[in-house]
């Protein structure tokens, strides 16, 4: 298997992105490679600044970097050199088979639906992010920021992405599935949820729970939380910032300990023809190990091939 | 000034709130006469438990209660004799000149807007909270609930209301209004964003400072944050659990304990032609007195006909 990384990719690459390869480095088997897609030049010498050998991992040279702040669609046109563009091809071309990054987001959403495109039968992909419960264990949140605006097919077809990326990686079993809404009330909502609520109940494709509201994101009641690009992305951002207010007054506690996105390394990509995940982008080292072991993970759960299976 | 209270509503009513009501007697002055609607026996045998003489009270007595699951629109119409259909009576006939309950809030909102009805060019009343700012101050979040799918024009006329309540009540001058969204940039956000923001970004009629993501809710860049009625459900039932699990791990924090909903008391409707609170269900007498106290202060400040005046 060889998994690709963006090394140019977040606020601290490429060091942090090179010294978290390292880290993924030794957690992988050795039929597992990983792909450094980037400045070669540059992730060399940091390697050898930190005595581990070039040789154990591959490198593909890139000469173009997509920022942070440049428009996605236009940036992945105008940039073919860059490390998100080639790493695409790549994984396009069946030579890596999982890419991952903490740049550009946005760049990383298209870059994935203009290469290995949207599997036959989604509507739209959808970003991911894991919760963590309050009595341990975790759920699932999408879509993130993907789609601002969904159709209750699209919030249907999301608790099939969402289903089965937590039985495939992270081995919950019948996940139970819920409609992220503001009462627990079929009727309840805004016109969205209350079109997608009886397409959910009528639904064989996964195990719908009913509704469920804010309070309820860290309780056990559900598995995975489907709700549009738009409010999922208003929750990740809030609870993040009360991961980082929990830390920054030094409550240190294991179930605030489990927000912290360096642990599950990033959001994937669900809907696309090849495991893409897309990292935070402050991403530290230990953040960038957990992308790569993540995007890995989805390789070999068969994640993608699954969901094509569902939407045959 | 008379103040209507509801002590039949809330799940801990009439105790909480005849105890609460005890509470705010004390902090009124001799002419802010506290009206209790409801079952007037009961109340007197909490007030004289407490040894607290019933004449420093005005009673409604009232025979029926509406429930808590109850449907709005139907208990008002059903129970003309329930303590929130009186209570909104008073409040139409001018016998009372703020009203406040911390029963069902479906039936508080239909209940103001069939009564004192909303004000002349207000579109939508709106639902209002208090988050509290990490350097101290609070903001304002609305809408909280009462319209779940909201056009641009009723996002532009939330902003309105936030920023008079803002700086009538809690005396913040010039207030920041920010719109809720998933992007800084102008152009991102949802289609319902992306249509708000010309609307406000041309306004005179508040002093609009763009978008704000999630993660800005409770920092220094705004005191007026408008979104609609789902996203900011969402927004509050999430941001209260975040409170009970730092309350349940024993986080003790000055702005955690800001978070609790028993300082502010409860959530004004905004845009209607009288001063109408709704409290929190599980409203203790804490709360109850914060409650009065709150539809007090949107008494003395004139807020209504500030509101009439900018919507004329």
């Amino acid at each position: 298997m060889k998994i690709g990384l963006d090394i140019m990719g977040g606020d601290y690459a490429p060091k942090a992105t090179v010294l978290g390869a390292i880290e993924a480095y030794k957690a992988l088997s050795a039929d597992q490679k990983l792909v450094l897609i980037g400045d070669k030049d540059t992730a060399v010498t940091i390697l050898q600044e930190n005595n581990v050998s070039p040789d154990h991992f591959e490198f593909v040279h890139t000469t173009e970097v997509i920022g942070m702040g440049e428009h996605p669609t236009k940036a992945i046109v105008q940039k073919p050199n860059s490390s998100i563009s080639v790493g695409f091809q790549l994984l396009k071309e069946g030579k890596i088979q999982a890419f991952s990054s903490a740049g550009n987001t946005g760049a990383m959403l298209v870059g994935s639906m203009f290469s290995v495109k949207t599997i036959p039968g989604v509507v739209r992909p959808a970003m991911t992010t894991i919760v963590p419960k309050l009595k341990g264990g975790l759920g699932i949140l999408l879509d993130v920021g993907a789609n601002a605006d969904c159709k209750p097919e699209v919030l249907l077809q999301f608790g099939v992405l969402g289903s089965l990326f937590a039985q495939s990686v992270y081995a919950i079993q019948n996940p139970r599935v819920a409609l992220m809404n503001i009462g627990e009330e079929e009727e309840k909502g805004n016109i969205l949820c209350q079109a997608t609520y009886p397409l959910m109940k009528e639904t064989k494709l996964f195990n719908f729970v009913g509704n469920v509201e804010g309070r309820d994101l860290f309780s056990e009641g559900a598995d995975v939380f489907v709700c549009d690009g738009f409010t999922g992305n208003v929750i990740l951002k809030l609870a993040e910032t009360f991961y980082v207010i929990t830390r920054k007054k030094q409550f240190k506690d294991e179930f605030f300990d489990r927000f912290n996105y360096e642990q599950y390394g990033g959001s994937p990509i669900l809907g696309v023809n090849a495991p893409v995940v897309v990292g935070h982008g402050i991403s530290s080292p230990e953040a960038i190990k957990n992308m790569v072991l993540l995007s890995k993970n989805m390789v070999e759960s068969g994640l993608v091939d699954k969901i094509k299976q569902a939407f045959q």
